[in-house]
């Protein structure tokens, strides 16, 4: 297909998609001349995937970019793909303090979780730790517990949906199958926040007009 | 205490905190002379948050803005303050197809959820439903079922830690315990994602691309 038809096929304008090409962020088409090249469905996938990680993930194209090239390697299994993709997602910060970095220990250790080592989940949860406590909201055992026991029971279901697949699918499928299913359980969570919120009773008590629909 | 008592208690440089001065995320100090002015706890307690937005969240300055206008908004009931805070931080995008959006209601429906209408998370989830189907993982009706059940136990939990202080804690409270707690459930999830992906066993064979074990 021409650039025209993959524009059309991936929903982006021609002149994004001529961005991602100078990127890097899809590979060339065939040259079928000076000036014109022919696309196929590779490229209309490829150019889905970016437009999925940065509209519905909000990643930046430096963040993109890396997530490609985990995907794009396919030397690595499934398991390597996945944690080279969250590794290079989660960003480095300053040093957590030793009391956070005990606790997310603690907690790693009460679930048996096996984690590769260094690992920077570990550093960047130890440093929302410091944040919630630094804001006297210091995240107790109980909660840590329950939030570990809602992502367990999703990410024992990612991982058994996406393992499945052949290798290279696999590392496409541990992009598509984790990061973007994070924005799903974020907007999920706040959907059901408000609905939470809204049964304890303080809907509705001032003076802003609201209209609410049941489900 | 002054401007660099300020920069230390908040662990900001004095430079980042005068940025913040000038672009209103802190509101000015008492003036003591032409150059001079006072802070107080209230100012480090906002530096604190601004800093957890924008590093632990990842928010950007004028979602930060956003948050910080819904917090100081004192009318607002709790659970008002932290719809603000949700539908100001959930982007707007294209329209999505009909078909998500029918399955967004369906789930709605079948969880009994009490929401604003209209409302941004039903149409961010479903383009966020149309990008996964766009790629080959259309996400089921059981897949979003685990997740909601998921959201529902953290969010449940969330509301009635919150929901128990006054009004205006309430609003900060909503942010602090809603907006920096959703970092720590996707790391959560991404450090469960690699366990259970280390227990399917898969990991350190990447230099014989054929084998994987099944389940």
């Amino acid at each position: 297909m021409w650039m025209s038809d993959l524009a059309a096929a991936s929903g982006l304008p021609v002149a994004t998609v001529k961005f991602y090409l100078r990127e890097g962020l899809l590979p060339p088409g065939e040259a079928t001349g000076a000036t014109r090249a022919r696309y196929d469905d590779g490229h209309v996938r490829r150019l889905r995937l970016v437009r999925a990680l940065t509209e519905v993930a909000g990643l930046r194209l430096d963040a993109v970019r890396a997530v490609l090239a985990a995907v794009d390697d396919d030397s690595r299994t499934f398991h390597e793909a996945m944690g080279s993709v969250h590794h290079r997602l989660t960003a480095e910060g300053a040093e957590p303090s030793a009391a956070s970095i005990a606790q997310v220990d603690a907690l790693v250790e009460r679930r048996g979780w096996q984690l590769y080592d260094p690992n920077p989940h570990r550093m960047a949860l130890a440093r929302a730790l410091d944040a919630l406590a630094g804001l006297d909201h210091a995240a107790s055992e109980d909660l840590l517990d329950d939030y570990a026991d809602a992502a367990e029971a999703v990410a024992r279901r990612d991982v058994a949906s996406v393992g499945r697949e052949d290798r290279v699918a696999g590392a496409e499928a541990a992009v598509v199958g984790t990061l973007l299913l994070e924005p799903v359980l974020l907007l999920l969570r706040r959907m059901a926040q408000e609905d939470a919120s809204a049964r304890m009773g303080d809907r509705g008590v001032s003076s802003a007009p609201t209209s609410r629909r049941r489900g």
